[in-house]
């Protein structure tokens, strides 16, 4: 089995990261593969970061179309998911995806625990997204600027201790979800040291593609997630043209 | 690793069923173990079948005590699960829990197939129970009563592949999750068949349990899954008694 | 007309406080019974202890069958309720469920004072599944460990009027709900002590029992809360077995 | 015990079916007015429609001030209920928050059978402000102008038997509320020929009236239901302007 | 174009306040005119001093039915204007109806700031209303009694501000809405002062007054805003007895 | 005022639709500039093609930066439009945004009229992310495949004023939005044929965007749509790299 890991971000430290817990989870017969974007920002914080992050991802799921087995999409808020989970024939999961899933199927309220406040608004918009918003009990962050994104573990440990440590005795959190690809690992560094269960999105995510793939479900010819009409287009990149040109063709009914 | 599955259902087909399911899903490693609930019904319907299903399960899983990395709750609607998960010290997991978790990464919004139409009420509210809600499409079942619970994937297969269509194509439903033990495995047998991915709540929860103990996430000490506070207990069977006297003791603060 | 109280904690002491309440407030031609779970926990706070409460319920609810013209599960939580509500031809009615259906008939948003910080779950989930979830204020406890269960009143007072008067003026209630089946008649003696209307369970459950039993509303031969198909079951006491007997046969259709 | 009802519509007739079922019901130690709103349309069916028959109850309220221990405001939607809450030292009910809280008390979902068309969009409004959409499972009205608005049980009883009928196939209603002032009576009436049980607002607003009457719960010195404070006013009745200056004086702190 | 705002309180400083904010916001073809409630209470906290203004604003709206191209209910919490909306072929809008719909294309969730801790309550059950709960981040008030209402700019500017700055920071509010119509005006003169944008219920509301008036979207003669059915009233006002006239007559189907 | 409306899709016909409607609807001051995707898609129905739109609409938002004082996202679902909002430091506006916020002054419930099945689901998203959920009737859309997406109106008009009566007459919408910039202007030339007021996106824009221009409620230093701190990036064009250039400096705290 072949997953392919994409990091939203443009930090080679962070794809270190998420590369090495990603080998840490992966079962023997896994093939993992972690890329970084070619194009965007060192951490992504905001809608607007993620925009650009989810173009990037798209480009490179496109590039490698049809050498993996299952697309993950390395950030949490996981830019392009949805979008991606149309074009591709194959499991596509994102960090939050991924951790929210594990999170529920531990307790019955989580809280995120993240590495700035700012990214605080576009976590909480994607846990509404997934419609998980009564499940939430909090979300908090550091509230220092970070010195160093791949060294967030090392600078800030006990920090991210003291936060979950608030959202259970504060919040009523039931798990604790680290969030965000520079937290990769941390969850297995801290076992059994925080009060409630805790896991983080890339150990999460490659469980649960792994899971995917062999589940196999099979895929989507009709409802929102098949792939796309043919139709016009104009100006992409040979990698994206080749994905469209995969969906079905428009002249027949598009239900 | 070691996996104890409880059919709450009293059918020893039905137990058959997830047996096999079971055993085609698991990791070499893994080893099922499938019980059969000692009292109750032939197959839990109702609010009233699942609370006797609920004290059968703990029963069961009080006696086995020690000897599980992770138990699993084989009945739709989950009879227990939240129960279990404080007082036991290792994963739980329900098949709809399980399910549900499948089907909210392969898409949006999903329905569920179930056996009858009574049992829509409890499976509806287990859904809301779990905060998804907003991502239940449908629910449909089967309005015949069923001649033989341990053959309905045999006798209304056709049936349950048109509902599933119907899920798709009337309700907008992006995954398809087939419901109930008795259906264990036909998710499998009808790959390939439906427009859009499905799931089943039995393979779905020998993998998610399988990869809660690989990730180790450790338990609750605190918050509302830590073990009830040791306090009076009176005419509980030996194997409850003694799972209850592993939580905390009354009088330490109880937070 | 007679009431049948169920105890689902196994002591007696709150058992004789809920009988104390009963008593006043029922009218003149009311009969109440009062009964202490025959198994359990002296008073349940988890969701674990709330399904082996339900389970004793529902037993003395079987063997009492037809002594009773309405059942209270005299527990905040409502153990059993929902499954009981099926089984039985009579209203049946549990203290969260009266306790609100009196305080919404008050205000807008009520909040709960509770007897430990452990409960506070279980009682959040109750509210939920009632839907009441947008009219919750909160719900605030004691936090340190009972002494006393049979006298949580005496004991601690002045610190549950404190919580009252924080779930006011911070919380923004509008009515206070006294929870518990330890709690019973607190209300009654706060009287006037509060800046906003108080209710309590037992009184609430008695009154709408009551005026359940006077309205006759009539019962359900169909929808969720018809008695359950008649199908096999195996293990059973003979009161539960006579219980299950009651509902439709199976070879009819379900619906 | 005294009970004021009064009817918002400006129908003498159907003051009349109020009161008979209002009678009806009453405790024999309780005494029950009935009144017809002094202006207004003769029976409701928007918001505009309500919007008199608030005020007109208000005065009618206002004028009778300190005659009754509980007040009804005797139309579906319950125009005005929550403002007289607040200007009120006793309870204050309406019909559709006594219907549905005695429809909460028999199932989990209730649908409502209703005089038109037209008078939906109010009723949903009215449900979802007391916070308990999740639980309504449809709203159903008669689809043709009414003859005579004091007769619609004898012509249209049939037609709301059929509505009732398909509320409870269709939509899964475990509870049906024979909704609106026109209606008093039909519940009783209909006893015994719905699958479900059945309820409507008169009979269900005298007894919780007179529960709450009973259970002395207190009113609201603070909080959102207390008086509003004290202030110029200018043109209103003299019944209003006394009612309005049993509230606080605004010199002191409004919290 | 003209434009009637009526104020529903009877202050006359209040009218001034919001005379003077539309005058500088309406465009140059607009005609405004500002008038004050004949009867009700000199500002509007609560739900019943709200009933009897939406009475007031009705009366004046239907004296002067005719004479304006769109009506503006010009107390925040918008009292009546569902109603109006129904019987009035023209837009319109209530200040709090339009502060949102500004505050929702600046950003996505926005806090309240008020005039008095008191009026909290009825703000947050408009907003419920409108379904947009989830993007409230908070309401918050002043908390001193107000000693001249229409000054409460000048006496509480900083006050204000103080407020708005925690709604930001503590609330995660990324719009202000300054509610009431005392605090007309005040937006534009806090510009460039608060971090976030800030807009308030009179400019939105002549805007958008006047777009809807530009845009022509038609009126409704069907749905649940066609005016109401023509039906037998009493006791009406004439202005009321001509708008009531304009509606359908009963005698065609109501739907 | 400058205006600048970019359309995602790359359709010129449809850019002719969006400027003709813009400039009928612009005020006389208004100076309105229509630019089309310079790559991309004919038309967007899907998450994936909107992804493709977002970037599309950032690189047009971000060359002409600086040129505009409002900036529309010209296709319904808002592709881009809230991490636009971070980074402009002007008003942004989508053609879904501005609909529903005329919609929603209009009435309680609306429905949306689209132009394909297909497109549904990522417009249901789009709503449920404004938190309107609960005030969305319905989305219907035409169920073949377009034979000219820059025809639509006049291919398909009877279909469409067909799918709107629907809307009004079986899901209860008092309010149609006709999505989608194929469609601009139809709601104009539809003018008194619908029997509830009807909207466009395009229109509304334009209205919307001058009102917020005019009512100048600043701009966001702080808050979830303050511009995203300043940080390292990677392979962008020069004119997203002077867009992220605006940003505060990283070293400063990021609250």
């Amino acid at each position: 089995m072949k997953l392919l890991l994409v990091n939203p971000n443009t930090s080679a430290s962070v794809t270190d990261l998420i590369r090495a817990e990603a080998e840490r989870t992966a079962a023997p017969g896994t093939d993992v593969q972690v890329l970084t974007a070619p194009f965007g920002v060192a951490y992504i914080e905001t809608r607007f970061e993620a925009l650009i992050g989810a173009y990037a991802v798209a480009e490179l799921a496109a590039r490698h179309h049809g050498q993996y087995d299952a697309l993950v999409v390395a950030a949490f808020g996981d830019p392009g998911l949805q979008g991606l989970r149309e074009v591709l024939p194959c499991p596509v999961i994102g960090l939050t995806d991924a951790a929210l899933a594990s999170a529920c199927l531990l307790g019955q309220r989580f809280s995120i625990v993240a590495i700035s406040q700012r990214i605080r608004a576009w976590y909480g918009e994607t846990v509404a997204h997934y419609g998980l918003g009564s499940r939430l009990a909090s979300i908090r962050g550091l509230d220092e600027p970070l010195a160093d994104i791949g060294n967030v573990q090392g600078d800030q440990s006990e920090r991210l201790v003291q936060l979950a440590e608030r959202c259970v005795t504060d919040d009523g959190a039931d798990v604790i979800v680290l969030a965000g690809a520079p937290l990769a690992g941390l969850a297995r560094s801290l076992h059994g040291r925080l009060p409630v269960p805790c896991v983080d999105g890339v150990s999460s995510a490659v469980r649960h593609a792994e899971s995917l793939v062999a589940l196999q479900p099979g895929s989507a010819s009709r409802g929102s997630f098949a792939p796309p009409p043919i139709k016009p287009h104009h100006g992409l990149s040979p990698a994206l043209q080749r994905l469209l040109a995969s969906g079905p063709d428009v002249s027949a009914p598009s239900n």
